[in-house]
């Protein structure tokens, strides 16, 4: 694309016809390199990992000697390993099985037994890591996938350093990859913090939020800065409020002992939501490199604080027993595993305010929440009404807001919601919507977000991962929500299939605003 | 409607609730009046006003003893004439046929032979009318249709008046209705004005530009000014040029008479398009009542100029035998009833300047032509690239300029073009397109443009009407280049089912810019 600024020059004809290819981005295929797990055996890495890795491996992102090694507790053969690793391909892999593909996958994969405080165990990964650079020409590069818990983090980075893995040879490079809970509250993230980055430089860190790797979330950035229609109208003069939800139809039942006490803002506001009002509300960055990016989005997460009274501007609740769809759910304190007399909210949401030139005086709404009425991701840029309607006159009421919906999950897409003359009428004007849907738009199918992360990670590319401080500012603009929740009694209660507690209705009902029902 | 300014205000919410209906608008029925056709036996009154007249008495939108008096020379009896008005309406109304509102409606319509220099025809009609008046309750109250060519206007003005029809008793109106074509420039316009000016004041002039009768022509108004997302983009400081567009499939044959020497831009330009400009262009007005909106179509009208040098600004064409679809067609000169010599441009182009502080230095490109490769007519804003493209490097070239396409036919409806992430590539972005369709968004059925049109006049609602002063403004916008084309020679040649001749391309080419193609 040449660098054309103005309207009138020749590049800025309506049809564009095809460009010199000369700066076309070329397949972007990962370098010699290996990929370790720790806690491959678990659920993230079977209904996930695996697959995506397979993925990359049909779509030919992979290196010829890619070598996976498998790290856990049980007792396993070769065989037992890849016949597991084939059956978690079958089932979660989104291309086709092909025979061929799998079978030179399958010669890289490694299954070594121990635990994390059994030394001859992290000895045995060494050697094997070793043989895999001299037989299939890893060179070197491993990454390592800490799917485990974070108290797990500190055992495994130190043994990784006791068996001197953590430090690449020479021309080499060794990163870590690690999993969210970034701790639970800013201290401890700090220490986790400090725990990894002890080990690992901060650029050597791969931090995973899989909201990221989301089609429509790096559509944020297309959306807003390779566009002349959206960002003239992107800020307060023409915004009046953002809405970001994450709802979840299913419960917690079988999660109780991730989730118990961690509760929904924890699990879902701190990282994923809070980066997705990070990518909303940024600057445009220089360039789309990692540190300009990152530079942007902790510049506004720095920016960003609650808005007082927390009483008002933010809401908590838990679900009780209620109907999913035509099926009867039970309520969290009945969920298997909780305690009866659980304080964990399933519902969390807030207010925040951004406090830059351009979004002053614009309230950010979050909200997530497990077993609510639908399974949806998006944000909505909510803008003021007309300065002046010439219709009011003749307007039957039916006229909301203007807004821009990004849909983040399911089916990806942009919703533009306008008001239209409604057909026959003298002038009613009634709000219509105009879609765009990316599955309809294109016939490139979106990749998993694993695959683009995992991928991302081998080729050092980190723009889509959360540094260490923008972890620590998102709990820095958390912890007075969890601190005067902690000292106020339990979330209130809201039934199964509904859309939260009456408190998140009245929070917004407040500001003469409602919620989005999407 | 509450009068709320504010995006904080109580009344800003996101979901609207059906607000008190109060103010909403009553079903427009017409009070008591009847109408005059004069040219009833016409293909316009057979194909669009009978049926139209039809369709309202069928929504309940005529007055109960609304009468029709058809005028023409043939010696109808009253059976010939129903018969020939209900073979019409059946052919042509959008509304299902209903036996007791075709039996009620039938009872108005009346037929009186004559000619337009009879003057006892013009006394039997005037006899005609009182009686209405007495026993079915017209009250007066008549509009007169002259579905006839502009040279006899003159012929029957003079009759109305002689006849004592123009002006009305005290308390009931009287009201001409008259179609195109006002004038061939500017001079014979002014002359036509004052023809019908001199025995109806403007007040009572209905012009009929059935365009405007359009809903989505209506909707512009409602995008612009009824919304936020649209009107802060609508200037010059993102818009780099607009495109109007009328394409015509079909060809000339039979249409001899009327068109030969009058040629696209006296057709269509001079009125449809024009009055699209000036809706698309103007500022907002002070309120939607017929005053206001055409003082601002005037204002902008008259801020209007052809960009020079005309040479190069201009384009003009005349279809050759080609092929329209699977079909081999003749070219213009070969169509019955055409001077084989004909200089009649069947395509016509050029470039306008609206000198507002809005719109300074955004060209609007005009065209219109048969034989075109569809039948569409669309009106395309096309936005400046964006001032910045942090995206450049990685652009595989296939994004466009951003666009809000609104298609006036057929599939009413908008469309908007812009620029979202290829899925799976790392940042690449090419153009898509979101859509929203009038037909699909409501259940309710667009009226025909006639039916609106027809139902304004007896309400007096002039609002959709051009005045005289906005018909001599377009022609005196139109002269110069008409004036340029009858010195320079005959208009190129293109072949039947392409887009026009070879300078059309060259006129924006040399702009750098491009036609759409729909």
């Amino acid at each position: 694309m040449s660098p054309s600024k103005s309207g009138s020059s020749p590049q800025a004809g309506w049809r564009n016809p095809l460009r010199d290819s000369r700066d076309k981005r070329l397949p972007r295929i990962a370098g010699p390199s290996g990929l370790v797990i720790f806690g491959v055996t678990g659920d993230l890495a079977r209904k996930k990992l695996l697959p995506a890795m397979y993925d990359l491996a049909n779509r030919g992102l992979l290196p010829p000697g890619f070598s996976c090694i498998g790290f856990g507790r049980r007792d396993w053969s070769h065989e037992e390993f890849t016949d597991y690793v084939r059956r978690a391909v079958e089932e979660g892999a989104r291309t086709e099985f092909n025979a061929t593909v799998w079978e030179r996958l399958a010669e890289g994969f490694i299954f070594v037994t121990g635990s994390f405080d059994d030394d001859k165990a992290f000895d045995t990964l060494a050697e094997t890591m070793s043989r895999c650079d001299q037989d299939r020409g890893t060179a070197g590069n491993w990454a390592f996938y800490l799917s485990i818990p974070p108290d797990s983090f500190s055992a495994v980075c130190h043994q990784l350093q006791r068996a001197q893995l953590a430090e690449a040879p020479e021309g080499a490079w060794r990163r870590v990859i690690i999993e969210k809970p970034f701790g639970h509250d800013l201290e401890s993230a700090k220490a986790l913090n400090a725990t990894v980055n002890a080990v690992f430089d901060e650029d050597s860190v791969f931090r995973i939020d899989h909201y990221l790797g989301k089609e429509t979330v790096q559509n944020i950035l297309a959306l807003r800065f390779a566009n002349q229609l959206f960002d003239p109208l992107w800020n307060a003069h023409y915004v009046d409020h953002v809405q970001i939800t994450m709802a979840e139809d299913m419960g917690l039942g079988g999660r109780a002992g991730y989730y118990d006490g961690i509760g929904a803002a924890r699990d879902v506001i701190q990282n994923h939501l809070l980066q997705l009002l990070a990518l909303v509300a940024m600057e445009e960055p220089i360039s789309l490199t990692p540190t300009e990016l990152q530079t942007e989005k902790i510049k506004v997460l720095r920016a960003t604080t609650p808005v007082a009274p927390l009483a008002k501007t933010t809401a908590r609740g838990q679900y009780t027993a209620g109907w999913q769809g035509s099926v009867p759910v039970v309520g969290l304190t009945e969920e298997e595993g909780f305690d009866p007399a659980s304080k964990t909210e399933t519902f969390a949401a807030c207010t925040l305010s951004v406090n830059t030139r351009r979004w002053a005086g614009v309230p950010f709404y979050l909200r997530t929440g497990k077993r609510l009425g639908r399974r949806v991701t998006e944000i909505a840029i909510v803008f003021k009404r007309a300065l002046h309607e010439p219709f009011a006159d003749t307007m039957t009421g039916a006229l909301g807001n203007n807004a821009v919906v990004i849909r983040v999950q399911p089916d990806e897409g942009v919703l533009m919601r306008f008001g239209s003359k409604i057909p026959g009428s003298a002038m009613e004007v009634r709000d219509v919507n105009m879609d765009f849907s990316y599955s309809e738009a294109f016939t490139e199918q979106s990749p998993e977000a694993y695959e683009r992360l995992i991928l991302d990670a081998l080729l050092d590319e980190s723009s889509l991962f959360p540094t260490n401080e923008e972890v620590e500012l998102s709990w820095q603009i958390l912890d007075p929500i969890l601190h005067y929740w902690a000292e106020h009694g339990a979330p209130e209660q809201y039934k199964a299939g509904t859309w939260g507690p009456k408190s998140a209705d009245r929070m917004l009902a407040r500001d003469g605003r409602a919620w989005r029902r999407p």
